[in-house]
């Protein structure tokens, strides 16, 4: 039976909840296509999240993983296309590092591609009616530092399993107070993130004529 | 037993739902705080909505009129705060009729508040989880052509009724292909509007210090 | 020989220089189609601005007033078509005053209409290649409480004398460290002003087809 | 005597001027750190911008090369961190040629670093009073196929000459008729632009403590 890993992360800069932990949770133990599911929770640590990746994925050995991740201000889910090879905090992580400028694995290439169908899957989002688009940049953050890290890892260890990093927005009660942030419903991101899953076991990396670029 | 009208606009502009039409068609018959909820299909047309929102609050004689629209590019519910005496329409409402800097009423003063219990609402909602704001304007197509009409008839005909305007945000739907269109899913809004439709039955409109006002 | 009255605020929210104040400072003592320009520095205080205001009309006697305000987020120059009578501060004013949802003047209309040439303004702005346009909210802060107390004076002692409210960005410098604050450079902001005078003198408030409304 | 590159792109995408273009004229001839610029017009053409740029700097032989292109919806100067290997083209560029993912270079790494001192350009900027942050992406068009060429050109064949990637926002004039476009003066870019090529003369890459991440 085909494995699944997904990974959340716990809440950070000040948010007592993240819709990343949140909706994989509610995935554990989910059956799709024939996969089993299985959720982790992530450390918003730089470095730590790395350890915890790799040990979950050596006791698992999946098939496939995604990690996803709060993308506060975003309106849509975004697919990210590409991990650098960065830290650059804007603000602390959860123990209080804030690494300036410093690669995540020394010597490793400036930047990996999701090994994810990442235009199926925005195609199909689309086509269930829910917000989503590519996204050229996962930030320099822990978000980033955690998809670098697992596209280096699959690619070092595990060539056979495929990876990438999907954003999501705030949850509507985050944004309860905000006038102009968006927000989208929990069982909209659950329902996004199993058709993500769907797509990734059934489709490969075929090109799609999806719109997904962007002029800058 | 009391009654609240509650009204939805046809699409325009392009889409082919809107979710003010949606929304307000899930409460038809509902009953709230033993209150009786009729919900009323709007052509988005200048003029001919005040006929049918006339004839419609003279056959119902309601104690609440709630006029419900779509604000497209808003992330959340926004209560509005004021209506203006003006059209100027941006696009061709849905017969191609394009007021420009045309009073709604001849001789009507400038504006009318709302007499719903804009701030109570907005912070029941918020109590609730569900993103909402007060909002300074709504603009001068039919949406504000439509409540500054209603503002003026219940002025003038019907002083014991309260009446006033919500915009909501795009269906998750309305969105799924642009990257920057926030959105809400259907049944947080037909929530919000139920909170909405209680607290305007309970409350009066007493100042509560919740974060309304605008810098600009 | 005509006069216009330009009034700019003192820096408020925690900056340290007001573009409004910049700019029309620059104008002080100009002469624009045979009219001599007089710059007022305005307090942000709610109430305090007032009497400074009515002090200065009663001493200059002017034809034209325009008060100008920083609008920190919008990208354009922005000409304000109304004035509500409602104080709801989002902030402290410079002294200290928040006032939630009180009226500006007891028992004055709910608004007033700018009696300047709103459109025609925006129209030529656009037409020297400077960012333009109608807005249909000043706020509920210090900028709107000014706009409503000039027009109510106008409207109640000096009839003859037109006035209304011009919205400018933030300066560049007060956008330097900020990835999406807008800005506008202080000369093109003081042409902006000088054009705006220009076009107050010459006409009236003809209406003309420029887009100015809005959705929403 | 040491000679800085500037390259500007024709305008696209409908307009009929292109800052980028408009600035580095501006700076042709000019002495900068004992320095002397050299502008070069690009087409926003894919491939045929690269075979341009290639001949430019076989003949120059620079020691710098700064290109420069067109963000708009930017309020500030971007500085550009990286280039990906890929053509995902939103739209057509000026010849009509609208690529889907296709790699810039066959077999070239998925990114390349900008080798300018991207955060002291940006710090400089900032003290200037000039609207400047990092960028993490270039996006997909035709300023990332010129950013990547180039630093793929400078990486295999000319390992002592240090280039990269400024975006510059809209022109007011572009900006005139639309609410939502932020803008920048040209005289200003062109001051950003001469502080950048200083920065790069006089500077290397340390590592500075400026604020140059992003969260996502």
């Amino acid at each position: 039976m085909k494995s699944v890993l997904l990974t959340g992360f716990q809440p950070f800069g000040g948010e007592t909840v993240n819709p990343s932990l949140e909706a994989v949770k509610r995935l554990q133990g989910a059956a799709v296509e024939g996969a089993r599911l299985e959720a982790l929770e992530m450390p918003t640590v730089f470095g730590k999240c790395l350890n915890v990746l790799e040990k979950a994925i050596d006791a698992l050995q999946p098939d496939i993983v995604i990690a996803v991740g709060q993308a506060g201000g975003r309106s849509g889910i975004t697919v990210e296309r590409i991990a650098i090879n960065i830290d650059d905090a804007p603000i602390p992580d959860n123990e209080g590092n804030r690494p300036i400028d410093t690669p995540i694995i020394a010597g490793g290439p400036a930047a990996y591609w999701s090994t994810l169908p990442v235009k199926t899957i925005v195609s199909r989002l689309r086509q269930a009616g829910i917000p989503a688009s590519v996204s050229q940049t996962a930030g320099t953050f822990v978000c980033n530092h955690l998809f670098y890290g697992l596209s280096h890892l699959l690619a070092t260890r595990y060539p056979g399993t495929r990876g990438g990093f999907i954003h999501i927005p705030y949850l509507p009660k985050q944004a309860a107070a905000f006038p102009d942030r968006p927000s989208m419903s929990l069982e909209v991101i659950v329902r996004a993130l199993e058709i993500a899953v769907q797509t990734s076991i059934a489709c490969g990396q075929e090109v799609i004529p999806v719109e997904g670029g962007q002029l800058h």
